[in-house]
C-alpha cells in the first residue's frame, strides 16, 4: 500500500520525503544548513531541478527555510508555523488572554507534577541555569520574558512527555503576544514562586511541585487581571 | 508604532494583512469562496496584480486555499497547517501514542469539567446529537473515529475556552494518524462512559463531569496498551 501511494507522487514529492526522512533521523540537524543543491543532487541520485523542487515543497511545509544571503537551513521546529494554532484569527484577544491563563492552569501544574517524577540529572542543571538566568536579568533591571519562557520549556522538557514539551513553547508565545503584561508581575514574587516550583522538582516531590505551579500561576493570573481592570477597557 | 510597521511593508503585505482582517470580521467567512480578483482590486482599490501578491502570501500563511477549477476560498481553520504541532517529527512514535493519552489526560477531564460548568442549551443539543451519531454509526457496524471526535470537540467548545477548542481537534486528529488503534476499543463500554461524561454535563455537576472523562481515557489507555502488548513489538 505505500508502495502505491508513493507511485503517485512525483519525483519532486518523494524527493521532499526522502529530505524529510534524513531531517527525522536526524542526518541533518534542526538549524542546520543543508548541503548544496549540487551535492544534495549527488546524494540522492536526482537532478538538480528536481531538488530545487523538492526544496520548495519543504519550504511550504516549514521543514526547512531560506536565510537570504546564507542558504537553506533546517528549520528549528521543523513542520511548526509561527503561530501554529492561528490563535491571531480569534477576534477577543482580551477573552483569549483569560483562556490562555486557564488552559496553562490545566496544563502546567500536571506537566510540573510529571517533572519531579521524571527529571534527570541534566534537566535539573538545565532548569537550575535557565532560573538563574531570570534572575541575573530581573537584577540587571533587563527584560526577563524569553528566559520566563525557557524555564517552563525546560520544566515541560523535564516532563518527558514531549507533547508538552511541543505545546508549551507554543502556549507561552502565545502568551507574550496576545496577553496582558506578560512579564511584568511583581520580580520578587516571580523570583520566589520558580525558587518554590525548582525545589519541588529538585526534591522529586510530584505534589509540591502542582501545588507551586499553581500557586506561581494563580498570583500572575490574579496580578493580569488587577492590572487590567486598573487600565480599563481600552487598554 | 504601529504605522511605522505598517510603512515597511509592501503593498500585496498590506492587502493580506487588509484581506485578513475582512476574515477576522466575518465578513468573508470560514469557508467561504472569495470574490474575484477583479471584484477584491475594487473593494480594495488596488490593481489585480497586488490582489494575487496578496492571495499568494495568505496561501503560504494557510489562510485562503485554491481549489483547482473552483476558486480561492477562506481556510476552514485560518491560519492552521494540518499537522500544526510538527508531531510527524517526532520519530518514537510509540512514545508519542502514549504522551498522546498522557496528555489527553492531563487536559480532558478539566475540560469536562469547565463544560459542565458552561454548557448551553444549543451546546448540550450539539452535544446529544454527537452522542447519537457515534451510537448510531456502533449500531450500524460502521466506523464512528470522526464522529467520535467530534464529540470530544464538541464538549471542548462547551467549555467556552478558545484554547480548549483549538487544541482538542489537534490532539485528537493526531491521536487518529499516530495513535494505536483510536476508536476500536470495546464500544460497550465506549457507549456507556460516553453517556456518563454527557449526563454529568446535563447535570452540571463538574467534579462528576471530570471523574467521568477521566474514567473514559483510563479505559481506552488501558486497552490501547493491552492491544500494543498483545500485538508486540512489531505492531
Amino acid at each position: 500500500m505505500e508502495t502505491t501511494v508513493r507511485n503517485k507522487k512525483t519525483l519532486a514529492e518523494q524527493t521532499a520525503d526522502r529530505l524529510t526522512e534524513t531531517i527525522m533521523n536526524a542526518e541533518f540537524k534542526k538549524g542546520q544548513q543543508l548541503p548544496s543543491e549540487f551535492q544534495l543532487a549527488e546524494k540522492l541520485d536526482v537532478g538538480r531541478g528536481t531538488i530545487r523542487e523538492a526544496i520548495k515543497i519543504l519550504i511550504s511545509r516549514h521543514v526547512v527555510e531560506i536565510k537570504r544571503g546564507t542558504g537553506t537551513f533546517v528549520a528549528e521546529k521543523p513542520g511548526q508555523v509561527e503561530d501554529p494554532l492561528g490563535l491571531a484569527f480569534i477576534k477577543d484577544k482580551k477573552k483569549l488572554s483569560m483562556d490562555l491563563y486557564e488552559m496553562r492552569l490545566m496544563i502546567e501544574p500536571q506537566i510540573a507534577s510529571l517533572a519531579a517524577r521524571r527529571v534527570t540529572k541534566e534537566g535539573m542543571m538545565k532548569l537550575e541555569a535557565s532560573l538563574q538566568a531570570i534572575e541575573e536579568n530581573i537584577a540587571k533591571g533587563m527584560p526577563w520574558t524569553d528566559e520566563d519562557i525557557a524555564f517552563h520549556e525546560t520544566i515541560a522538557e523535564a516532563s518527558g512527555n514531549q507533547l508538552a514539551s511541543t505545546l508549551i513553547p507554543i502556549i507561552h508565545s502565545a502568551v507574550k503576544v496576545f496577553a496582558y503584561l506578560y512579564g511584568k508581575p511583581l520580580t520578587e514574587t516571580t523570583i520566589a514562586t520558580h525558587r518554590e516550583i525548582m525545589d519541588a522538582i529538585r526534591a522529586k516531590d510530584p505534589e509540591r511541585a502542582e501545588i507551586a505551579m499553581r500557586n506561581h500561576l494563580q498570583r500572575n493570573k490574579v496580578y493580569a487581571e488587577h492590572l487590567r481592570e486598573t487600565a480599563g477597557e481600552n487598554a
